[in-house]
């Protein structure tokens, strides 16, 4: 379905509300692999999957790896540290190199926006961004939803708060754009130093005061804080920032009684969330985590050819 | 057996002598699988291992590696340097985030005493230790013992000196907790600076003379000195190290005539061990590499619910 | 066939024109595995390769995993920054302790010459050279020869231009060593500066003129030059170099008009080789990638007993 038209997952903003429905509903079944005692299934033996990642990031490339793993692929991971890069290889090479030694996809992270769309247009492989500057994180949103929908049933005309620096934040935008597509409001609460100044043209509300923010909300996603921001003397610091929009239980409890609590980790503790409300009955982060699997297996096996009809069967 | 009633490793100290041949019963057939034309059993097909080591050490996680891939198991490999705990991330979030990811051993190696244990509190996932602090090193000491006693018949009653630097050696504490389950007599041979104070409270001989201490033993195994000493101006320095306790030949001739001699790897010829002991018929030291692997491949087979009957079958 | 008589591949100077005959051949079936839907092929599966790589380099490394990958083997990489090596172990106790776990073929990269010989001197395992300081570098001109036999349909009697930094290239030496057997002429075109003394002495023609050197030939192979030359005030400089020695189009056409272009990679764009010659119908460049997967593929092959007969079937 979703790649048959469709090379690439480059961001969300491209996806329709049936392909995004598409990859949610592929990803159930996939969830139920990732606790069973035998995990491995043979769908993607004999498929090459290459992380190339110019940013650190343990825990995505470890969700990816493992989800290729799991479906019987064989992962290889290239770190920019170690590669050719350093030699002062094109971009352009270095992903032709890739493709020449037969790899099938390319998780691809970077610290510049648009890196993976130049990458997706310059080879023949699968690309999937990891996350690009400031631009997307289309895996993550797609787990967030994910998250969502399994808990509320449907994504439908839900309220949901995204709490913290949206600046930078390629989480916030991914996430925006696809709950919109299903009818969600978008609040965007934070300081205005953390605030792009053309966010309101994304259709969302901006509040600057947590409170009145959380207000009846159904889902409150917690973005992570920059623990750089302690040394840099910038405002807010982090405790200026913990002072002023670290969720709390106090907090917590102005949204609906039912409410959700998101993370994509890895969490500051004390500084964007309390551990109380982290470990509280309202957090899906831990699940948020094998989700991620199971959102990126659905993923990888759609990108192979699989269909949801037979992942159903 | 084992592991029926005991979810983790973390220590030779609470293991009973029963435990401890049980492990080196399954190790025996294993080691015969390391140098089969075909290495590969499906045995821990599905399964997950992830080693997550806060300290370098090539040689025990390819150990733990190898033993994973030889039995069918998937293995991921986290090191600190490149993990979230970088980015400020508790120790318990980074477990918990391994686990949700559909892990079900995790092997640790960490600079803090009972990490382990702390950790094995807090998941589900099965625990091994593979070296924390200066407490334990438990199948550094599986190996040791593994070895010694395919080589004599027999651990009963052994005259076992160990030699070096005490002070620091988690792989000195595993094994004397291991060998005194079997009535060993421990001679711990070293210079006063590098012996803990309370050591005779372990029910240990205390040597500062090595010539003395190896009289008669029948097994000397050799710690390793860290070449840090060479720069710091401790005492010994490295060279007075040497002088004093680097086992020659001439040293060797005080032990039995079929004394075995050990060392954990990796060698400081010259420093700590002469380079002709460590080549001599003597020296088992590249076979308790081979024993490394058997023991861990043993100790995660029985962990995933093997028994001791089936792997003799 | 070669592998029976022979263990190890240290060099092309050592192998006989017939074996590397039969090592080309057996690349070509490997050749079509790498891009089919399921590239896994179950003929290693039970093996273990161990890569361990003293100098950094992602191309070379990627493709022997992934090599070893598609024919089923077990692969561990072993990076010197992580390795025991740091702690003072020699060389040897560092092979002895890979060939204890049950490795079956260590490939290994070194700054010095002559290290993989000695490697091989001191282990049973098979040793593949993956360059060894200024001295050879066999897999990379068994890919470059089977290029240009795939392409020009043999390789009796073509005139050979090897371009660049002579002097530190273990790329040249083997590919003079290789081309030679087959009957090439070999031009050697470089500034003095970079040219061995001794060069002639190969057999080979030296050109300090790049528009001399490249008249007729039928095959141009482009060496990498350092990018650390920027820095350091040597003769030439990266900027002096380009303008004596880049491959531009206009050079390109001294050359025969079906003359081949070959490059090992990484490239310096606009330095060593203009954009537009890599990008030509002349340039074979990313194919060699490719090609360097399957000579290795057929190495690993031919290595672990398989014949040239088989293979055919």
């Amino acid at each position: 379905m979703v790649f048959k038209r469709r090379k690439d997952l480059l961001g969300i903003e491209d996806l329709s509300r049936e392909e995004i429905t598409s990859i949610l509903d592929v990803a159930q079944p996939m969830k139920d692999i990732i606790f069973r005692d035998i995990k491995k299934v043979p769908t993607l033996r004999g498929k090459v999957i290459v992380t190339l990642f110019y940013e650190p990031s343990t825990r995505t490339r470890t969700s990816f790896e493992l989800a290729g793993k799991y479906l019987s692929a064989d992962t290889v991971n290239l770190a920019v540290t170690t590669s050719s890069v350093q030699k002062g290889e094109s971009l352009k090479d270095t992903i032709r190199t890739i493709e020449a030694m037969g790899a099938d996809v390319i998780i691809i992270r970077h610290s510049m926006s648009g890196v993976p769309h130049y990458v997706a247009r310059n080879t023949s492989m699968r690309v999937i961004n990891a996350g690009d500057g400031t631009h997307e994180h289309p895996t993550q949103a797609l787990l967030d939803m994910y998250s969502i929908r399994e808990k509320k049933g449907t994504l439908e005309g839900l309220k949901v708060a995204i709490l913290g620096d949206i600046l930078h934040s390629r989480v916030a935008r991914s996430n925006i754009f696809g709950l919109q597509k299903f009818g969600c409001e978008i609040r965007i609460i934070g300081p205005s130093t953390l605030m792009p100044a053309d966010i309101e043209n994304l259709g969302v509300k901006k509040y600057y005061d947590i409170e009145e923010g959380l207000e009846g909300v159904d889902v409150i996603n917690v973005l992570r804080i920059q623990r750089e921001r302690q040394k840099e003397g910038l405002f807010p610091t982090l405790e200026e920032y913990s002072n002023l929009y670290c969720l709390t239980r106090e907090r917590v409890a102005l949204a609906k009684p039912d409410v959700l609590v998101l993370h994509p980790g890895p969490m500051n503790r004390g500084v964007e969330i309390a551990g109380d409300v982290a470990d509280s009955p309202f957090s899906v982060i831990e699940e948020q985590v094998t989700n991620g699997v199971a959102v990126r297996m659905a993923l990888l096996y759609l990108m192979m050819g699989g269909t949801t009809d037979e992942v159903n069967d």
